[in-house]
């Protein structure tokens, strides 16, 4: 009975000061704002604007075409990609950044297909059936719809946990979301890779909404292909460049539809045919986007010594936080969580379904209170463990409180 | 005779003098050396820096996610492609920017077969080959042979001066370079474009070599399809976005193989299934990368008022010019150029071959005149007439006869 006595403002409090992550705060740059929509552009972290100045100024103005090498801006994808990979459990090489995150879904969903020695249009007997999550963020669904006709397969929409009974003999390839957009719920990677891999499959992994928020564990796991964008929880701006995982054993065999000639075993050697590189670079199309790519670099500098694994436990506390101080503050039957209750099925956001959500996510944001709103009656709220604190949760849902009181 | 007489470096004084677009230099950020690299990667803007790190500290620092609408990122590709549009000859509404040029040519040469009802794998009757230049930069070809690949087509090799003779009933598309990467060669592009639509076929351009450096009339010639990148001659910065042009009547029609939620109708509707946006923004994929968009649309802001045919008059006459000097400076028999003498085949770059070229490519650029060299044998020199002056080419020249002599 004494931790309900504790007002919500006095727990933020005791919550703030035991915040291993609490310091890290001061890598980003905040204002009097509680900023609850990381999960769709990330805040600036203090040491990008620095760094894109001397890229645009000295790199380009300057050394000019001398930075493809004197620059690294050659290697970019690869190195930024090794950034990532501690982030989503992959050991190096495994990873390579750029386009973005649809055009990331083509390529591996195509490349799995290939890899699945499926596609049909008269193949015969071989695996030519996409699934593909039905309560995916809508670019996954459409692009798959895309890589499905391209070659050959019929695109099935199946419900996450519904994945294990329809994977079959005639499935190449499942795209799942780690984290639904929407709801926030967490999907059980390891289970349904397991289970796509029992029906001789391979898995896609959507990890937009969980890579920087919690462990994602690709090699772990035995994922096969994954990707994700940069610019929410990596914090890496505005539509920054994406990234594609492929396994290194399947790498041999990744039969990329884009075989741009930044992905050419000797670009430069400008040969009329193609001949892939080896390794993650394989997945690289065209020439890649510099001045993005380096602020995402310099973005990724604020994770040099955090374990995800703190950022998780720091996520929960934050969303358990907030969900405790919406029922102390919101009054009883106005907004209900879409988010599961259960921490192995959450991600990092709560969304509330709320009547008039769109006005209600106008009058929050006037007052401060930046979530977003998605139709038709969601309220989203992401929390970003590196720069989210309990006194920013209290207040929102305090807000909140207010705005439906 | 008279002509003869005066040296290149008094000719130079005279043609810097009568240059009508002399003043456009003092838009870029130039040194001591003489850039004739901007056919690969564009000078800097001086209007770049500042805009960019207001699009860094204030847009994404400080506004954060409202500057999707409130600084108009949304619709940026769309207005930054209408920016595009006068330089290339096209009317506003049919360029959309974003992704690499790679990516662009995969989105174009799909839908162009699309479009002329192609492909293979059963179709019975359909065209089902797509012609691509042969003599073309790889990655176009390696492009082409993915499309081809994925649409059931054949795809064949051709010289660009032979496709009137090689398009065909069977042809549903064909992909030409305006300007060839290595020699610098331009090809007709309305005569080729017309023997092109005789054949029933689709005509996809590819502008990287031509685009900001003379005029393109994509529209006055009925071209289908055009791509380009935006870090040559339009100076967006290295890897900046590349840009799609699809003929307004063919919009409709237009059937992207990359679907992305950028280009639905409705794209916060959050929709399952895909309904294509109407105009030039059914091209746009997924988020667009706004650092580098907005660099592009600053960079952009120096061709105000200036004309593409003066911009050719002037790349015409540094060419020339250039020639004239080598003639005069390097020892006879150590160059050969490989770029046309007649003006309405040249672009703007020379090509020289010389034996040992990367060798005495470094030795030019520890000089102080920066070109580059092509595998094996080719010193390549680009001329952009906003930012190269006669002075320039007349160094330039004289320093590769001290190299060569």
């Amino acid at each position: 009975m004494s931790e309900v006595a504790v007002s919500p403002s006095a727990k933020a409090e005791k919550l703030d000061a035991a915040d291993e992550l609490a310091a890290l705060c001061s890598e980003f740059v905040l204002d009097d704002v509680v900023y609850l929509d990381g999960n769709s552009l990330g805040a600036l972290p203090v040491g990008v604007p620095g760094r894109v100045d001397d890229v645009v100024r000295h790199q380009w103005g300057e050394l000019r075409i001398r930075s493809w090498e004197e620059s690294g801006w050659w290697t970019a994808p690869e190195r930024v990609g090794d950034r990532i990979a501690p982030l989503v459990g992959a050991a190096p090489g495994q990873i390579v950044v750029g386009d973005s995150t649809s055009v990331n879904v083509f390529k591996a969903l195509v490349g799995a297909v290939r890899l699945a020695g499926g596609g049909g249009g008269g193949g015969g007997g071989g695996r030519d059936e996409i699934l593909v999550d039905a309560t995916t963020f809508p670019t996954d669904g459409y692009i798959a719809g895309s890589a499905a006709r391209l070659t050959g397969c019929e695109l099935r929409p199946v419900a996450p946990a519904e994945v294990p009974g329809a994977v079959g003999p005639r499935t190449a390839a499942v795209l799942l979301n780690h984290v639904d957009y929407r709801t926030g719920r967490l999907h059980d990677l390891p289970s349904l890779t397991s289970a796509i891999h029992a029906a001789g499959a391979l898995s896609v992994w959507d990890l937009c909404h969980s890579a920087g928020a919690l462990p994602v564990g690709l090699d772990e796991h035995g994922v096969d292909l994954a990707v994700g964008c940069t610019y929410k929880y990596l914090n890496g701006g505005p539509g920054s460049p994406a990234y594609l995982y492929v396994r290194s054993d399947l790498q041999e065999r990744f039969d990329s539809p884009l075989p741009g000639w930044n992905s050419h075993a000797d670009p430069f050697g400008m040969s009329p045919s193609y001949a892939p590189a080896p390794g993650a670079l394989r997945g690289r199309v065209g020439t890649p986007d510099i001045l993005s790519m380096l602020a995402l670099e310099a973005a990724l500098e604020v994770w040099e010594g955090v374990s995800i694994d703190s950022v998780r436990r720091k996520s929960l506390a934050l969303t358990d936080f907030f969900l405790e101080c919406v029922s102390a503050y919101v009054p009883e039957g106005r907004v209900e969580s879409l988010t599961p209750a259960a921490h192995a099925e959450r991600g990092s956001q709560v969304a509330l379904r709320c009547a008039d959500a769109g006005s209600v996510m106008k009058r929050l944001i006037e007052r401060g209170v930046v979530g977003d709103f998605r139709h038709p009656d969601v309220l989203r709220f992401g929390f970003t463990p590196l720069y989210v604190g309990f006194g920013d949760v209290e207040r929102a849902a305090r807000v909140l409180g207010e705005t439906l009181g």
